[in-house]
């Protein structure tokens, strides 16, 4: 029974010791780096902050479009806390949607946050940090 | 007391619903979509294993430096398997370190490899899915 999706990535060391490019099946392509001197991606702990951000807006833009109510403008603030220790994970992200779309209302629009950080973001999903979501609706 | 060490990314929508670029404090850009048609950037399970991959290559080829024998080529192979139900997480990763380097010997490269998984690896800290890792040293 094979049934589970696999995603597979190749991740390269290009350009000295503290830079690395990934690239997926179709062939697109993330720079991370560590690069004090010349920072061109971003490094692998911005990168999570970054997928779980997009993996959630993904989801909220998808939830309101289907009930005709598009997103026009999208913005996520993101910040992660960090243990001091090693292995210095995130303790704690907190989440902020902050959203325009002609016919969105507060509740439609925190509903649709609520649905993706506790339901469908895979990203999410896969972090064992706490957390914490809002929503801001702007004009 | 503030101890904490915080990190700050803003994500921005841009053209289209489908494709959002996350910013650092630094100024560092990473591009994320779901796009079909024209997929510029990773997804962000995608974008989630690379910097998986990356934060631990970065730790091993630091740690080899350190030891005076360092990286000449290295490689990540990634694979995430992902749960068929909502949220649909990784509930495993597999990661394989393929490296090479003049003075480099494979007890040494298991142990840095070991070192960055268990106790290092700040992106692995921070996932909850089961993570297996593999060190392989070529010439």
């Amino acid at each position: 029974m094979e049934s589970m999706a696999t995603t597979k990535i190749n991740i390269q060391n290009i350009g000295g010791d503290q830079r690395y490019v990934g690239t997926n099946e179709g062939g697109d392509h993330l720079l991370i780096d560590a690069s004090e001197d010349l920072s061109l991606g971003m490094r692998p702990m911005e990168a999570l902050l970054t997928s779980l951000g997009a993996c959630s807006a993904l989801d909220v833009a998808a939830i309101l479009e289907k009930r005709r109510t598009p997103v026009e403008e999208y913005r996520v603030e993101i910040e992660g806390d960090r243990a001091d220790e090693h292995p210095r994970r995130y303790t704690r992200i907190k989440v902020r949607h902050v959203v325009s779309g002609a016919g969105i209302d507060e509740k439609q629009l925190d509903r649709a946050v609520s649905l993706s950080h506790e339901k469908y973001c895979s990203v999410h999903a896969t972090l064992n940090a706490d957390i914490e979501y809002e929503a801001v609706l702007v004009s």
